[in-house]
């Protein structure tokens, strides 16, 4: 298998199984509606770890832009790879979100909340407020690529790695997920948007690209920040 | 111990393990009742990796006739030995679910809510609708098949991949769990459907034998669906 | 150290931290209460856990007098020690119980309800059914015990087993401690019990003589079906 | 990186997400505002497994003075490091909680509870109580200290050690968090306390200054019982 492939596949599984817990928790009638943050940040962190286990090996896993460019600034990935493995997450969780619309399908138009199905989808601010909405994910990107770089400081078995990824997108969540639902992750955030934007949704509202530039530049800044960081640290 | 029992005795500790935990959250008076989906999703999920631990050596685990008629499609098992398989884990389902009643005997009596009663047994929509809630199972099946045979593609330590496996089902409940309940198992279904339907439980209602296909149907399709599509790309 | 004080301090730090979780969600003002099953089964999952892991290598982390007994009855404990240990495990439950009653020393005072009081101590019914009770007690230790032989199948690396047991211990709890709040180990109903009796709790209520024996006999036969079932089985 | 940059920043990391994720459920219109205990207990958890992940082969990833002064007194650290460790755990804590403040920045205004402000930087008593505050603490980081030197007692694989303190972690908060917040920590009580005192925080109230010696002289004193005990047993 490509990478191409393997990073499209990767992050529509992610994306599939991320936007689809906060599906089940959202909309009307879903048997884990109003189910609470332990579901959506237990549910996200196994979205990530799963095609780490089955992409991981092909790919490197990024699954994420802000990964890939993080990893590249500091000569950990070729830039020539860049723009590809940016192309596959994008198509990638544009396909995961339209699995989630036909996994939920009767229950879109019984719910009446148009932000709860956007939030299906895209993230979005708990308190509109563009400084701090930045920097919150410009902390959490930050948080995630030095993590992610810093992991390798302790030897580990074969198989145990991706766990501790899905604790680190775990930790994201529970802890710095409140005020902006953690994109951390450009193509997780823009490509459902493109889904909710086209997709026949009953009783869909806008899908607020006023908003949409903050998960993709707040964490490609923070995910620089760390990568640059980390490589003077150590 | 023969593969047969494996199954079974497997798939008796699933069903055992799984239905309580909906008979905990769900029957009057339980101490976890009304107790949510992070406790239903995360016993599913050991409820399956605990017998993965035990006959996973013996028999490989299946418990699923999904899953077994998956890997019979691309050559991974004896289509001889489908049948048998089957068999044994109908028979492990319904043995299962004849437990739990025992377990939880004083409770039926008590509890007036007759969906609730079968829902501890079997699977059924939030929303009923033919063609969601087939398509939700064949995408819930998909899912779990395709991340069993991709899992392998990260090396791992002994001891470890039960534990994945765990991961995976809940994932599986997490995410996609909302619209059906998550039967992604057609033995799962069928066996404590039957058991409910002969065992003498204290005012349940029918066994809703209208929706006992989606639950076969549409698990049999996923699978097959994933496993031919893993075998193209890998 | 002597299996002894192993056996003694292990069912100590067990009991610390099983009764302590009980605490935390039963009692008035705890920050904890009313966090429900997930916080109370997570807690006693990793109530065992911990020790097995602390004491383990030394004794063999029983705990339980149930899994004692049952290891001797199939040749896999001496019955000669079989007394040593339950007296060790009986004075370990008692302090650590002890121990839990210091920690929440101003919560008992401004804690009503007698019975949530009784609850941190000892397993109760939720619904009082000698015969329910009994058949709940005898299922929940039939799987435990089932499942810490047969885990055994299943070659693991150095450290995984203390958390497989935890996991055994998390499903027993999530999907069978309903209906009598999982004893499944006569030192961890029993030691308790005793210190409820004998502490100046503020406003307790008597320590229900009348159930003790249910969480007594019930785990010991759950416990010696599962090993001999066990043994002719493998 | 020096050991003093290690713990440093593993503290710094440890408080963005241990104070974040309280700050995710107290604070108002965050999205996991009162997503209750499994989410605090849980975050706290991962929060420090993280960076025992990330700085462990550095420094020994000991992020607490608790536990440096109870390693130094059993000699299994050296005293002439303990003041340079202490200082770097609470500049960490401190930066920690700025990190936070920002993550969170237009959280701040909106949140009228001024004790709930100040209960994402430190620790404060459910129950006002001196004595028994002080036992809590003792009793808590007793544990932790006693299962953090214990733990070694069983081999483990490569990179199983993180996931196990992170279980001690949780079963700390799960179980013994309830009357006073499970500080178990002096850094982490005193350098966010010090952030809520120095920050321009909107809306905030005074910094209980006069509970903040029970958070160091607890964790203090509980460690050094458990050095000693596990050196007089071990």
């Amino acid at each position: 298998m490509s990478t191409f492939m393997a990073e499209l596949l990767g992050t529509m599984i992610l994306i599939l199984l991320g936007d689809g817990v906060v599906a089940n928790t959202v909309l009307k009638k879903s048997k884990g509606e109003n189910s609470g943050w332990i579901v959506i940040a237990t549910g996200w962190a196994i979205a990530v770890a799963i095609p780490v286990y089955i992409f991981g090996p092909i790919s490197g896993a990024h699954f994420n832009p802000a990964v890939t460019i993080a990893f590249a600034s500091i000569g950990k990935f070729a830039w020539s790879e860049v723009p590809m493995y940016i192309i596959a997450q994008l198509i990638g969780a544009f396909l995961g979100a339209v699995l989630v619309w036909l996994a939920y399908l009767p229950h879109w138009e019984i719910t009446d909340d148009k932000a709860g199905k956007l939030a299906v989808f895209s993230t979005g601010p708990a308190v509109r407020n563009t400084k701090g909405n930045l920097i919150t994910e410009i902390i959490g990107t930050f948080f995630l690529v030095f993590a992610l770089l810093g992991m390798a400081n302790t030897k580990m078995v074969d198989g145990l790695a991706p766990m501790v990824v899905g604790l680190i997108i775990l930790a994201a969540g529970l802890s710095l997920g409140g005020p902006t639902g953690y994109a951390i992750n450009p193509a997780r955030d823009l490509g459902p948007r493109i889904a909710h934007a086209v997709l026949p949704i009953k009783g869909k509202g806008d899908s607020d690209w006023g908003y949409a530039w903050i998960p993709i530049v707040g964490p490609i800044i923070g995910g620089l920040i760390a990568a640059v960081l980390f490589n003077v640290m150590f």
